[in-house]
């Protein structure tokens, strides 16, 4: 019997209604009884480790988790971790826990509802024994386990507000599937280990993500020079576009990189790579040093700047980090 | 034959390679020389606005493009517009102009390409063929038509960096597409007129889009009050989720509707309609007085902000404005 620890945060599939609306009330131990014999083919040991809305999951608790798994990775006990965590930052945390659980042994998979467990329509009870036997597949890695699909923990993006279908992996393919067969993996997906493991929970907290609209106020990254941010990621227009006339935000990209902020341009498109060299302006601003997020995720483009600030402030060792491919987070065909 | 008039604009689709990446520097005549016999089943007046990349288009630009087409609806001598644009911020013209061209008569149809028109691979010449079909169609409204498809000019978003299916109808129905019958128009999704034509160009161009991370410090919405920005759009978690434990986003916004300021909040999810009455602190910030963007994309959501912001400086008005539905940019049924 596989040994399974159950990391509980809040979240839609904990929450009970009352007159404020959703509020994740039911601790491990409910939701464990509320699946009945559903799960039995688990040994499941239950941590609560908090009770809230993922909205309020920030880089703390990120921290706190990673640091209750390399306990669980140090007792060397468990075949994998089940963490429930709401919907809305879920993808979030997975991109993060991917980078501050260096080499994890086992898979961590995440896993949430659209509807709380308690509901008689709830999607919980297929999302967490699609995560139990994910958890349980002895494949290394941090994954999320949704709607019977199985995504990389830093290519998932949540893009439905309520269908049960709520995340996509983008610019991957699904890393599993369940049908008649159960679980399948694509092992082509899971990334590989490259040594042992390490708890790496250092963030740097003083990140923005910038999304550009026409006629962005180029004072906006005056006031982000003037709060001191360290890092910028900025979700430029197509391919790797941003406006020069009359409102010169490449000038401000420039002033910024001088000053030391770690920049980073990706696309707002959803789907596929970003690529500055191809038009004028792009190639301009990456002659002044800014990093490419490529074919990475927003979240997970934030989740990794931030870890890579908190790895270590020498920019060479910052670029050298941030380009290459961690743990599947960019694909080395985009680069 | 029909009368349609071709206003360029630059874009990709008048790129030439050149040592600095692609830079658009075909005009109308030249764009329409290389489409020989292809299109003349038209006549085509041409008129070259700007020679610009889409991604130093901004306010400025959309005024100047409706006021041209208040010309055309005047002069009451052409069956249709067709407006060559860049791919990168197509969905913010697009939707700007839905709001500036009340009651349009006849359709404006943006369109462009992800290749050059002058590369042998081009999608531009079946862009700019579907697009003059759509401008001769007889059905008032702006659309972007691409890749054999025709949706509403405040539904489209550009999704992708690089395929041709580089934009989708996000939350709507195509308004059309072409298939061996030729050009299908789906009726239920069109526009419809209530009234007279009237140019409408003022915009407010003091709008900030912010999209949430876990973690955002608050203090970049005392950077927005202090840039006295009168109108915000947040992109919050799933349905309706921003921190309030530790970072407490939920008073910020309070403090900014108490200066005066509008805020619309909306979701980062791409698909399907925020709903901020469902947990507790969205209803919360619903009590401060937010707006809310449910099923427009962001595209929308800003272009309209300014647009309201630009009509009205009572709240009463702008909220009125902010949530009917003018043109087909938001769903009566997700309110």
């Amino acid at each position: 019997m596989h040994h399974i620890a159950w990391l509980t945060t809040g979240g839609t599939i904990a929450c009970q209604q009352d007159q404020q609306g959703l509020t994740p009330r039911l601790d491990g131990r409910q939701l464990r009884a509320l699946l009945g014999s559903l799960i039995d083919q688990y040994e499941i040991e239950i941590m609560d480790l908090f009770a809230l809305d993922s909205s309020n999951i920030q880089p703390e608790e990120w921290q706190r988790i990673a640091g209750q798994i390399a306990n669980l990775v140090q007792k060397g006990k468990v075949d994998g971790v089940l963490l429930t965590h709401g919907t809305d930052t879920m993808a979030y945390t997975a991109a993060a826990l991917s980078f501050m659980l260096e080499n994890v042994p086992f898979p961590v998979v995440l896993t949430g509802s659209q509807l709380p467990l308690n509901h008689p329509l709830s999607d919980g009870p297929e999302n967490i024994r699609t995560a139990l036997a994910m958890a349980a597949s002895g494949k290394p890695g941090v994954y999320i386990a949704f709607n019977r699909t199985i995504m990389l923990g830093t290519r998932a993006v949540k893009v439905r507000t309520t269908h049960f279908q709520a995340f996509e992996s983008v610019n991957e393919k699904n890393a599993g599937w369940i049908d008649s067969r159960g679980l399948n993996i694509r092992e082509s997906v899971l990334p590989s280990l490259h040594g042992s493991f390490r708890l790496r929970p250092q963030l740097c907290q003083n990140v923005v993500l910038i999304k550009l609209i026409p006629g962005m106020d180029p004072r906006l990254f005056d006031a982000l020079m003037q709060m001191k941010v360290q890092g910028v990621v900025i979700e430029a227009f197509g391919i790797g576009g941003l406006s020069f006339v009359r409102r010169d935000l490449s000038a401000k990209l420039r002033q910024m990189t001088e000053q030391g902020i770690t920049v980073v341009v990706c696309s707002q498109c959803l789907y596929e790579p970003s690529d500055f060299s191809v038009y004028e302006v792009g190639q301009k601003v990456l002659r002044y040093g800014v990093l490419e997020g490529k074919d990475m995720t927003s979240e997970a483009a934030v989740t990794k700047l931030m870890w890579v600030l908190g790895q270590t402030s020498d920019p060479v060792e910052i670029r050298a980090l941030f380009e290459r491919s961690l743990v599947g987070e960019r694909s080395s065909e985009s680069d």
